[in-house]
């Protein structure tokens, strides 16, 4: 089991650090453009892998040297300077229309995960630059959002997070909302009343509270990339809310929302099918125009048409 | 956090050797009457102990040495011959009458878990034998019963079994049944149909099936018994099916049947409360039938009258 | 990787359910004749892995079934009822006789671990059976002798038991002794006066005294052979005092003697050449005659030349 | 258990990341100047929280909310700009005279860790600078030193990292010397044929090497923090280089250097004594030297005699 991280910034560099630990994986290869600060963080956590029982062993590399890769995290992107995922969409597209068809000229078999925002957007462009199979590419979605979510309701109601059942849903954005109407607390169905508006606000905006108090966020994403990473390569299976691809109907082309999928060794295994209440439905379509709109926005900027 | 376990026999016993790795507790006490065979295990344990890193000290005594236990187990009891479980209530029963009285005096704070069947109704036993307030007496209930389940759906499903939500309720024997309703795969709702009947007989079989098979059972029960102690020792909050006390209407005396709790460091800290189809709750009604009818044989064989 | 168990008593049993957390091993297969026990140990096994994230497939089988096997582990041995390791070696290598062959006809690529006594007689006794190279069978040697010393005298000392390093070398039993001149603590040689006396014959009789009080030893054995596993299947190359064949000289015939020794996931990849003191020198010796008596016994029962 | 983290910027915020697992500890709180950045990372942090089971509580606070932490890591240093870790010297021991003395007083009863650079000098003046006994406080020495030594030859000889004890000494900086004549293998002596010379070298320039090439470390020294902070909490009593005063005769002042020493609840419980060779000897004075004229040069841009 090799994984590539594509980007070494501050997530893919936490990413690394984090999966020191994943006795499963042999290889974990750092890939990005500055060839001396990949040489550093590789030497770091090189010296850091030594106080692990069975850690994977660290490199650094290429685009072209991901051929072998099993799973690739796509962490690349501009530096971020505006709270606004969106603003930076079509300069990061552009950094994927360099990177992705040569990834996946090299390695067609590869599960491709999307880190970099805004992800629904990215996900589905990725598919498209790749030409992969949809159930082959994922972004991380809302695991974050509805990690932070769950975490809220956790204090709030004195129980574990882990027994929170509440997923934010759509789109990791300003249109994404809490499927209410799916969540419950060790079985039992949640009563919105148990739920205060100003915690679903909260985690709606604590992304951009992180980004604007410490100029980016890293250890949260990077453990929801962890879960997606973990689930793949161990064939767990388990259930979380990627940006998978979706179909909304004819008015909408198609694009990526987060959704709960089941996540395993082959990628999205299933995508499982929330009821929706009218009122979720309705924000539902919302975010897929949200993506859309910002879909277009990235293909206009492209400066040659895309074909794989 | 020093736990203490009473009664060394093979529950007892794996248990113990699953805690080693429990960094949290600083003492493992393994308590019973034959003293012989409790300093070979705490021999046999503390050799193994040199392998963690951070174990806890393995100790023994007796169950006036249980003083200072922040949790103490009880799995005390006489060889089960039978596959029923209630064919060993009256002796078990006595066997807790000997016990429990001396541990509440000695220990009047701890957090007590009962693991001995037929556990419901010695769950309920232990919390009038001891006088201790309800929420710090709690069963092994049906987290076991629930996890075959869940591990059973989870195959048929292709999904992790953490992320099949899916209770066994009412009593760890016979009556037990598939709180359906709440039953959820990521958040969406069962469909009865996706659950064959057939995995219901299954689930509440295979505790019998393993002890046809191989005299005991003891590896599933010792996980579900970490889980609570877990939970207890770092106050995780985590929900799980425990027995613990019940109201169910004045046709019921005071009894404990296996329905989602929170645990934490002061023992159940909330029931939570399903809402049963009306179907479920006959069943529900059938179960406090059957430990009712537990414990009346239990008193019946007291030679006399239990008084805290 | 795939982990077969052959022979599934007190500490086949504890073993297996010591590695459910074992995430990079993918099945661990249980063996024996008892498939009814079996099956049962099985069941209630993978009832306990549904606890874990990533635990390997729990199956049974049996001798046929290690064809794909990457590790075999052989527990099996005939019930010991005296206190004299080598009481049984005539019995057992019988078993071995029976099994060994047609392991290595099913499986000629597979790493062996010997964990039943005598256990230098049976590695060796298990070369010769099998026709593999002496690299590819390694038994469970003194790791867990040198655990216990290493216990005691990190209670005496006050230091992490990690970081007392001392072998008991040589034999698996009464001939057994202590490589003084190598021992040290955090890399300062230990003074021969800081160890007593009494701790070595401690260490030397601890796993007897196991034995006379509760009928047998598991736990410990099992983490021994768990570092073994571990350190094969992530190729760790971890070194351990495992039985390995060793040249005493001309005098001597090919045997196994309890040595330090590098393993990874092609076996022992090297065997360390310790410098001996000349009283160390002649107790190696020593246990060279022992093994090679208790050889000699076997042979003398075996009821027909082994020809591989 | 409280964990406090003073001086929040690369190391600070690494270490804050990996201890999200640590389950003794009940409360991590940062401590800086930045409010703003430090409620960003807490915020991330404790988001990331809710991926672990039973992860400390996040918390961010002044100097003066450190007074219930039973262990105080210090990592605050000015930006480093250039190679030589004494350069910063006399700016980071004016961030301790402002820091220290006050945590002296609010909490005297902590176990300090020193992480900031020149180390060896600055654990020294944090004994002057708090008036505690030389045993509660320690830097975090040679640890990332010997372990970058070990990890190399550990590769050179096929062996793992743990079980090549090989300890890099003195100064964390151009001083330091490979402690050759107790350096073992499996409790093999090394030869010092088989430690090739550029090993040694590139050991010493390689945290140079990771600065120069990435701007700054933070993974090796966030572990090495990490092994200190948990033989603390767990009183392990493990053996590691830490910082620790010693006594080098009339001549030199009081100053630590790093030594082997077995570190526990009570901060450093013993120092090793090693049997250095002449040469070596001589080495371990340089060290006292380089350290002696650094905690010089720190006290001549004192503005005022620090009185304890």
């Amino acid at each position: 089991m090799k994984i590539a991280i594509v980007g070494v910034g501050h997530v893919g560099a936490a990413l690394a650090y984090s999966l020191l630990n994943l006795e499963t994986a042999s290889e974990l290869m750092l890939v990005g453009r500055n060839q001396g600060r990949l040489q550093g963080e590789t030497l770091d956590l090189r010296h850091a892998s030594s106080f692990f029982d069975d850690p994977p062993l660290i490199t650094y590399g290429r685009v072209e040297d991901c051929r072998n890769a099993d799973i690739i995290v796509l962490t690349l992107a501009v530096p971020q300077i505006q709270l606004d995922r969106n603003a930076m969409a079509a300069d990061n597209a552009a950094l994927f229309r360099q990177v992705v068809p040569l990834l996946a000229e090299q390695n067609p078999a590869a599960v491709l995960i999307v880190a970099t925002n805004p992800v629904e957007a990215l996900t589905q462009y990725t598919i498209e630059l790749s030409g992969f199979p949809p159930s082959r590419v994922m972004g991380a979605g809302t695991i974050i959002d509805s990690c932070r979510f769950r975490l809220s309701l956790s204090e709030h109601l004195s129980v574990h997070p882990d027994d929170v059942r509440a997923y934010v849903l759509g789109e990791h954005g300003d249109s994404q909302f809490l499927w209410q109407s799916g969540a419950s607390v060790g079985g039992v169905t949640l009563d919105p009343a148990d739920i205060p508006q100003s915690m679903i606000e909260a985690a709606r905006s604590s992304g951009t509270d992180v980004f604007r108090l410490k100029g980016h966020t890293c250890y949260a994403i990077s453990e929801a990339l962890q879960l997606i990473i973990r689930s793949i390569a161990g064939d767990r299976l388990q259930t979380m809310p990627v940006s998978t691809q979706v179909n909304l109907g004819d008015e909408f082309p198609p694009l990526c929302l987060a959704l709960p999928c089941i996540v395993g060794r082959t990628g999205v295994t299933r995508r499982l099918q929330p009821k929706f209440s009218e009122q979720e439905y309705q924000q539902w379509l919302t975010c897929g125009q949200s993506v859309a709109r910002t879909l277009e926005a990235i293909r206009e900027t492209s400066p040659e048409p895309v074909e794989n």
